[in-house]
């Protein structure tokens, strides 16, 4: 195996490749990337227990001058090419040994052997579902947030992707908020209903570029395929049933306030700094009031460190009975954050009841927060 | 106590005084910052058990309409005024809570008890040694690196300051390298001989502000004050005698090689990627050889992982005998990285001698490393 490269498009396949990794792993030979190379193109593997990665390389400046196949150790690997400059020389020397040459440095490598790796089937099963990148890269970061990072319950620990009547519903829960997105699909697909890992998922999202290239998504019993242009992308599914959420979002909402969203985040933040953390989820508590003159006020209090209250000015007219109502602020800045509209509404069904938030220009997606019982 | 202005006034000194916080105390005092108003400017002052800050805020959007003073707890002060925008008004009630306002919100801080806050005495004792807060500053960073981190020898966790014969020494050692700065002072002023913490001089380093205003150094039997246009910056002194450190620095160099700092350090940093660590010390060790037609190349070796060779080009002819020495490239990086000159000489006394990085911009400092034995 010998070939040579130059050094950003080595290092711009690695920065994704590495994130295939594993953190810790009872398999030493995963800790390395498996590196094909063949007589036009390489070919770069990383897994773990979640995901699996390929990338293939071709590039104008890589030339090969004998192919072959080894497993390098990724950490090195990565420090190494980071600090390179210009072209970049490799041979493997005995299948032990991976000469790297660049300028007037030299590094003698010692491979993992390739036979010991296993085998990563990246299936492409039946036809598959065709997303825009930039589209999933935003369901990603309107509902990754709102999974749970506990596992109480594992398969609240993943985002459910639901497809049935050309609609395809993405629901993220941690049992205290919600967040969901509902998206036409023109394709006519059979109908699934999956959970994709949350750590799958933000991986995932670093490396969607968000170009707008196309990704083709396959489904498998118990895992999906990303295919985009030159990167296979395969996670596992979480075992299990996702619950039913739709049961939860209420109707009916008697009083609906607008906001601008920025003004509102920093109002929500400025309250939350002095108030106290709730005690199994270490959350910050606010109360959000309106007041029998339609003003809006939030505030917060801590026996201990003190009180804080503002003021807020909806930006729009508020309709509706006054109503008094306690959450975590934390799952509101975090809903606020997920959404690209400047303008939110916030849509109250009543004191004990959840709470939606709806964006001006996000009409298909919606969170919604429990309150928590004010003393 | 009522008083108001201009936030970005108050977070710049906020940001200052809070380098006087404690990172743990058993004193909760400690933990808050004093505020004393008066008529026409405003105190700050913090301090805990290394160092003291007190900082004079006179400014035009000052407005005291009742002098006062109080103590706010010092985390949720700096919380708040890093979010607040525009006017900032301060008021003070029943010597138990701080309202503090801001556009619409709207504070109740509950403060300390002001009689409890320890007097912290600002000594300004004798002449002053007089000090461009620039070279201050620099003298700071070209020392305070090679201070020890371990407390096993306390007094090497500081930098010895010692004047005699109208010239200052600045040294610091942790007895593998040594860093030493020579100033010169027009001053007629007593000798002396302190050492002073290496956290200090990091606090102190990041309050002086490197424009160039004159900074005032006074000098008590166990502190010293460092007195700018509106801070004062006080530190205890490390007890105990400096080790005499001019006799371990060789005087003569039968090799004296001149690279370019920033692609040596480059080249240090590549090659030492893959060298072992030494057990004690944790720092890689990394061989420069000079070879007899005067080729340089630094090698590491690590038997599990592999070998690094890179070959660097002196800037300059290479006279003296071929040389092999081993050492810590972390000493090294940490050495080059203080100079600000361009280029470098590294002075070779013998393979187990230590050896002398000097700067073509910086005549009066000088960078020692002791080598290690190589098997």
């Amino acid at each position: 195996m010998i070939f040579s490269i130059n050094q950003d498009i080595l290092l711009d396949t690695i920065n994704i490749i590495q994130r295939g990794l594993p953190v810790k792993t009872p398999l030493p030979i995963l800790n390395g990337i498996k590196l094909e190379v063949f007589e036009d193109h390489l070919i770069f593997t990383a897994s773990n227990t979640d995901v699996g990665i390929q990338m293939v390389v071709r590039d104008p400046s890589l030339e090969v001058l004998a192919p072959g196949k080894t497993v390098i150790p990724g950490k090195y690997l990565i420090d190494i090419t980071r600090r390179l400059e210009g072209r970049v020389e490799m041979s493997l020397i005995e299948n032990k040994i991976l000469l790297i040459r660049a300028d007037r440095i030299e590094y003698k490598l010692h491979v993992m052997n390739v036979e010991d790796y296993p085998d990563v089937d990246f299936l492409e099963n039946g036809d598959p579902i065709k997303f825009n990148s930039r589209i999933l890269k935003s369901i990603i970061r309107e509902t990754n947030y709102a999974t749970s990072q506990f596992e109480k319950r594992p398969i609240l620990t993943g985002v459910n992707f639901k497809y049935e009547n050309s609609k395809l519903y993405c629901v993220a829960t941690d049992s205290y908020r919600l967040s969901q997105k509902i998206l036409e699909l023109g394709n006519e697909i059979e109908p699934f209903n999956i959970v994709i890992p949350n750590r799958s998922l933000d991986e995932l999202s670093k490396i969607l570029d968000g170009s707008g290239e196309e990704v083709e998504f396959y489904i498998a019993p118990n895992k999906v395929l990303f295919k985009m242009t030159n990167i296979l992308f395969q996670t596992r599914l979480l075992d299990g049933v996702y619950p039913d959420t739709m049961r939860i979002i209420p109707t009916e909402f008697p009083i609906a306030i607008k906001f601008n969203k920025d003004e509102l985040l920093r109002s929500v933040e400025r309250v939350s700094l002095l108030s106290p953390r709730e005690r199994e989820t270490q959350y910050n508590i606010i109360k959000l009031s309106v007041k029998k003159d339609f003003s809006i006020e939030i505030t917060s209090t801590n026996t201990e460190v003190g009180d804080a209250h503002e003021v807020i000015i909806p930006t729009d007219d508020v309709v509706g009975p006054p109503i008094k109502i306690a959450f975590s602020s934390r799952y509101l800045t975090e809903a606020l954050r997920a959404f690209s509209s400047s303008e939110v509404v916030l849509n109250f069904a009543g004191e004990i009841k959840p709470f939606v938030i709806k964006g001006d220009l996000d009409p298909d997606m919606l969170h919604l927060i429990l309150p928590v019982r004010i003393d």
